[in-house]
């Protein structure tokens, strides 16, 4: 079974379809990169009303036993995430209610500086602000787990510092195997290693870089240098890949109501749209490479397992709320 | 034990401490009046902290068994509610998440028409609308307890029509008896008795009069008569009693943010204000004096029992979802 620890998009029953041939029992969706707080309670509502409608194929999932029966049963479990943290407009009682409507991961900023963290893109990251601090010890209370992958380094060791609970990278790659300012350093991995966190290594060509996309065997070479950095313990999957998005998706994501102007987030000027999956990764279905890839650069059966779903639900276990 | 359907205002220790000296062990407090999402969620994480802050005299009930077993060992039972529909903000997915933050009863408008349903206030009662008839069966599927005590009689009569479970009156009183925009026509009164459906009576002076206000015996009067109308099963309390209300609260309650001009609500011109509380509920530790009232116009054991929280116990039962 693959745990995906991060995918976006227009989910629908294809999809679901797509990720059950390629072996992914559970995955985190993005329910919203800008919305306040009325608008993700839309995307919780269509959401729900997503997973109802198909619900011989994909099931809402709020701990990690129900990741687990859900996915070796067959069917894909859901994961409830927001890639910021505007869900919760300011307000720290929110935590604890979308928790209870079954979020179990937000990443404390998305691509701009909020209220709670600095972002890999902003010229100066703050480290974490007041509210941040704030909003991670309520995360760890209300067992949502803090996700930091498009988070400052800086803010990052910052929430691993403040939170009592192991945190999440759930989508980038290691910025010395390939320097993009969305990947992590290796200081940011070591400590992620030592505290029992976990990074999803990512395959959006935009932060793997075109080497380590060439091949399934090349994609699995940097997972394997990147457990050289943080520990088999803390190197999983965060694919970040998409599905059915369009220009419009990338402007929202990438633009939000933040600016006038054109940003191009991880892509470049060069090629401002969706950048083609790895070579190996042009449909979903061929995620199922992963253990065959794992197994060829040298992994045992027992690491290749912690890798695709162990240490997710470890991490799931040890900061999802219980029910 | 006595379940008062509605009170409202600024809850605080003392609030609660009162309540149980007065023997109330479950009360439907009010979380909003005109309030959106956002504002309603602020109102729940306020009421959460203040419940938990008084965990050893307050308990959040969400089932009619939590209401009963709280409500016996001393403490009171808080069940949430709302007095408009404001906080669904027109999204009929909202039904069911507010509902499992706790929220059990919401009246489908206040004093004003809304996009669900007509007013008692208003000239021309429209009937439920469209989307007042969807947030009734979706309240119906998500257990909430549907309230017209500021609906329109022809609203009113809809929504017991449309709902599949009883419906509530939870503060009013027979217009037959005082006549007021705010109270119901025998009509309502009949049907809500013939589907199971309870009315609180309110000692609001404004909808009761001076002379029902005069002695709890007067009181218990218009008491008995409503049961003649509604019938034994169908009459409860529900006393509209507010606490720590000021000038700016009342502005809020009756003029939120829908005029510059002023509005009297159930009040009129002559005393804009608070009108004095009846002449035997001074103080709301007062209110223990209800069952021997009672009992002094001739009810039972077993009626006064219905009439102070079984009825009330029995529509929670019937309508509130299990968790």
């Amino acid at each position: 079974m693959i745990i995906d620890g991060l995918q976006c998009g227009h989910f629908d029953r294809e999809a679901f379809q797509s990720l059950q041939k390629a072996g992914v029992g559970g995955v985190v969706v993005t329910c919203g990169f800008w919305e306040g707080a009325v608008e993700s309670l839309d995307s919780l509502g269509r959401w729900r009303d997503l997973v109802r409608e198909n619900a011989d194929v994909a099931e809402i999932a709020t701990t990690a036993d129900a990741v687990d029966r859900i996915g070796r049963s067959g069917k894909v479990a859901v994961i409830l995430g927001y890639q910021n943290a505007n869900l919760f407009e300011g307000r720290i009682r929110f935590v604890e209610l979308f928790a209870e409507l079954g979020v179990r991961v937000v990443q404390l900023t998305y691509n701009n500086q909020n209220e709670l963290a600095g972002s890999c893109y902003e010229a100066e990251d703050s480290g974490l602000a007041r509210f941040g601090k704030e909003v991670v010890r309520e995360m760890n209370a209300a067992g949502i787990l803090v996700d930091c992958s498009h988070v400052g380094d800086r803010s990052t060791l910052d929430a691993i510092e403040a939170s009592s609970r192991p945190i999440a990278v759930t989508h980038a790659n290691a910025r010395s195997l390939f320097d993009h300012k969305r990947n992590k350093s290796d200081d940011v991995l070591k400590a992620l290693g030592q505290t029992g966190g976990v990074i999803g290594c990512a395959a959006y060509r935009n932060i793997t870089g075109d080497d380590y996309c060439r091949s399934i065997e090349a994609w699995c070479t940097m997972v394997a240098r990147t457990v050289e950095i943080a520990g088999i313990d803390s190197v999983a999957i965060g694919t970040d890949r998409s599905h059915n998005f369009t220009a419009p998706d990338y402007a929202w994501m990438r633009q939000g109501r933040w600016t006038r102007g054109v940003d191009y987030g991880a892509s470049a000027a060069g090629r401002p749209l969706k950048a083609p999956p790895p070579d190996w990764f042009q449909k979903v279905e061929d995620l199922n490479v992963v253990p065959g890839g794992l197994r060829a650069v040298g992994f045992s059966d027992r690491e290749i397992a912690k890798i695709t779903h162990g240490n997710w639900l470890r991490l799931y276990e040890a900061t999802f709320r219980k029910q």
